[in-house]
């Protein structure tokens, strides 16, 4: 198993995905490792960390894409990027899948362009990981097709159902659609044909509202890409919120130092149910190859997750999966 | 002042609504209400109450509509209803406005096609208060129109505006319009127009995504009726998920009674963010009368609030500001 790993993507590189990267290396002795990105930062990098140097290998990519550079800019001015330069590889087999914690639209665009879509697949997603009160449930789609026909919402609950037992563990992941009433007659003229085209899935729940999204009411979420970036990104600010809340409470009781410090402990302990870390990155599905793309603030662990969930991808046969369930 | 209150909606009537309006009646000598429902439910409820009788009238209505009635059979099987009843006095200026915790659905339907819309209105919609860290923003739409066209979206604009102004007593409210980026060009054709057309608007902050809800980035949330339904609803669902994964934490840190105690005294102030009875009840702007919805669950305070809010769009003169706006 060969990963190819960004170092040159997020907020904290390249010592978070070298860092998680030799983690995962030092984890499984099967595993070898390409970081992609500026030569002299990652060898300067790697320096410091004691590993198995022959599973290890760098591969040289000047240029740097940031969080706010258009994904259509980086393909055309910068062809030596970690992104371009990482799928690339991969698409000439050099390694099995390539993780980043970098620009997503950017990775989105080069997955799909140079690596292309597996056949029979109408368009590529993006399935996030949704932490909910009953666990992690899969939100499909997270942003990469902001309007959606039935066929495709069909396709995506099909290729999130096999991501979720293949990847996630979920043993009969149920699909619920995302509605604004749970009868099959609600919604626009788009939402009743797909509820009707869903209905020949096994495992469709129906359809689900905004209030079944945090309850985790079903394994996946299905939704276009406008009304899941919405949901993705209102869900990842609930722990910011209540931290300010809290903290207001705090003051206006007048707790004393000791009841301080038990509340802050709570809190991180309710936290840890919205922790993203555990999920560590977010698959691009029906791509021919294996791209996954991680939070700009991914930690070493969530680096190391993402890099794990790869070669699960690969080991699991993800994508012969998905061509099998869509054609 | 004339307010008729729907005395068989909601999850408890006759008691809550008479409750509630018999405190609105109490507190303010120039109000008079009209109970509407079935007479002897209502008459059998006032006998336990002490109020000025001058100023409260029964009107009789047999037909009850439930939480699951569709609004279209409502108004033609349960032509004796409450909502049809309420409404149609309204609309033979019988009283000056219509409050209901009853059946969203039906409500806006009877008061779209009784009351019908203000000259040069395209669409009525459902402007829902929103609580978040910094106070209470406004949603419009909440649910009433699942697809919008770019003109809607402006109306919708500067109706919220005035309901911001005038009853939630916002200064200058600022537009935010959802979308899944800040920059002018994200989001789908229709979300690039409308940004477009937005933009001639003094109060226009831009687009907003995800995380700025609940943070309550702008005062008022401008998005569809799909998605404005499914924010709703979700952020009506997080009081909840988190009395469930504080209780779980409690639980893991095996606090002691009087820890506890402070614990949900702690999470019972932090939910005072979420209180949804001090806004007590959502207008539908757009349409020829004042007529508001609340919670099914809406308790006396809620109810009074709501009786509140509708005598204020008469004094403020809502409507007519709305008309001097769109036209």
């Amino acid at each position: 198993m060969v990963i190819a790993v960004d170092a040159a993507g997020g907020d904290f590189y390249p010592e978070n995905p070298i860092q998680g990267g030799i983690e995962a290396l030092n984890d499984d002795d099967s595993l070898n490792l390409i970081f992609v990105g500026p030569e002299d930062l990652i060898t300067k990098e790697l320096s410091s960390h004691s590993y198995d140097e022959n599973r290890v290998q760098v591969l040289h990519a000047p240029d740097v894409v940031t969080m706010n550079d258009s994904a259509s800019a980086v393909l055309k001015s910068k062809k030596q990027s970690s992104i371009s330069v990482g799928i690339s590889a991969h698409k000439e087999d050099k390694c099995d899948a390539f993780v980043s914690a970098g620009n997503t639209g950017a990775l989105l665009a080069a997955s799909t362009i140079i690596l292309g879509k597996l056949q029979g697949v109408l368009r590529p997603t993006i399935a996030a990981s949704f932490p909910t009160v009953r666990g992690i449930s899969l939100l499909v789609d997270a942003g990469a097709n902001l309007e959606l026909k039935p066929e495709m919402y069909l396709q995506f609950a099909k290729m999130g159902t096999i991501y979720s037992k293949e990847i996630l563990n979920i043993d009969n992941p149920t699909v619920g659609l995302v509605n604004v009433g749970e009868e099959a007659e609600k919604g626009t003229e788009l939402h009743k044909e797909t509820h009707k085209l869903l209905s020949n899935l096994d495992n469709f729940y129906g359809n689900i509202e905004g209030k079944d999204i945090l309850t985790g009411k079903t394994d996946i979420f299905l939704t276009d890409g406008f009304n899941g970036n919405v949901i993705l990104k209102f869900g990842e600010s609930i722990p910011g919120m209540l931290k300010e809340v809290v903290g207001k409470a705090v003051k206006e009781m007048e707790l004393t130092e000791k009841e301080q410090q038990m509340v802050y402990k709570l809190l991180s302990e309710t936290m840890q149910a919205f922790n993203y870390e555990r999920v560590g990155g977010v698959p691009f599905l029906g791509i021919d190859g294996v791209s996954l793309v991680g939070h700009g603030g991914s930690s070493p662990t969530a680096l190391k997750n993402m890099i794990n969930a790869a070669s699960e991808c690969v080991k699991q046969r993800v994508n012969e999966k998905i061509v099998n369930s869509v054609n």
